[in-house]
């Protein structure tokens, strides 16, 4: 797949089949592009943890609810609820059916290192049909998680991302224009884009 | 480009030309490709500040030196040095050199919704032929950084990334194996790539 076309169609895709297995060696090529991502003097203090078991996935995916549940309403401002929080609620109920839970953690290390490697996997993830998304939601439960998958004191999760086939549609995701989110040499001056 | 290729060949560049403009165009493409990552609640927190001004960069680039200098000591383990340490000690003092110096900031926020979009504009930067670096060291400045810039008071700065033409020869950097680095349902449990 063409880069800027993985990039224009890579979006949080939270419905996924739960009944359709993702390939061992497909979960080698992405966890490659993440480890491409750059992080701090090269260090890489990235540990990727898959999850597969399925009794691990639903635990977690229990307390993943929970944490949504308990910051769902700084999200809920539309009625009727808007697209995207539908599709979060769909997670929130479902999280532990993703064919594969991924954690991202690190002993120490600075989140510059771990954040760019989830965009090099969610980018790959598309260009082999595979769905992710981020979120960071788990955290309110981060203890309880770790505890599920026996990940020591000392080291950090900085994500949650279930991955499998999508069971809705690639699309570009709606964004703001650039010219809004971009400054030029003072913060705040924008420039028209001729 | 294709996305693999790109994943693959997407290093830091540190060593830039300096007489050698970037234009305007190929900034917004870039800034395109940052604005498609994902950020908590699709809110695009990111805003990109973009240094042109000679002035501007030279000030930045006088901080970031000394930023620098200070934590050098840390990375300097090996005699003679590393190229990686050479590479950045070029960095160190060329920094307000770069044809263009890019600030990602935000209101609040949270790293995962900066740093995703930075690895797609390193991509997209490197389909364009054009290089650049992911630095976190001049928050040790990041103060007089934000003096320089008319950031806000309650606005983060969450790199510092040049970009130019690079001098040095794209390539793949070096990564350990994915298979050291990945746990397969118990933090710690490794499986062989077959």
């Amino acid at each position: 797949m063409e880069l800027f076309e993985a990039i224009r169609t890579t979006r949080a895709m939270r419905r996924l089949d739960p009944d359709r297995p993702v390939a061992t060696e497909d979960l080698w090529t992405i966890l490659e592009a993440a480890a491409k991502a750059p992080s701090g003097g090269n260090r890489q203090v990235a540990r990727w943890l898959v999850v597969t078991d399925a009794g691990k996935r639903a635990e977690i995916g229990r307390l993943y609810g929970e944490a949504w549940g308990s910051v769902r309403h700084v999200y809920d401002g539309d009625s009727p609820p808007s697209p995207l929080l539908r599709s979060a609620d769909h997670l929130g109920a479902h999280m532990g059916e993703a064919p594969v839970i991924l954690i991202p953690c690190s002993r120490g290390g600075d989140p510059a290192s771990i954040y760019p490697g989830c965009q090099n996997l969610f980018l790959a993830a598309r260009a082999l049909g595979l769905g992710t998304a981020l979120t960071t939601v788990h955290r309110l439960k981060e203890q309880e998680v770790k505890a599920v998958l026996d990940i020591p004191e000392d080291v950090s999760t900085w994500a949650m991302i279930p991955l499998g086939y999508p069971l809705g549609r690639w699309g570009e995701a709606p964004r703001r224009p650039v010219e809004e989110t971009t400054y030029w040499d003072h913060y705040g001056e924008r420039r028209a884009r001729r």
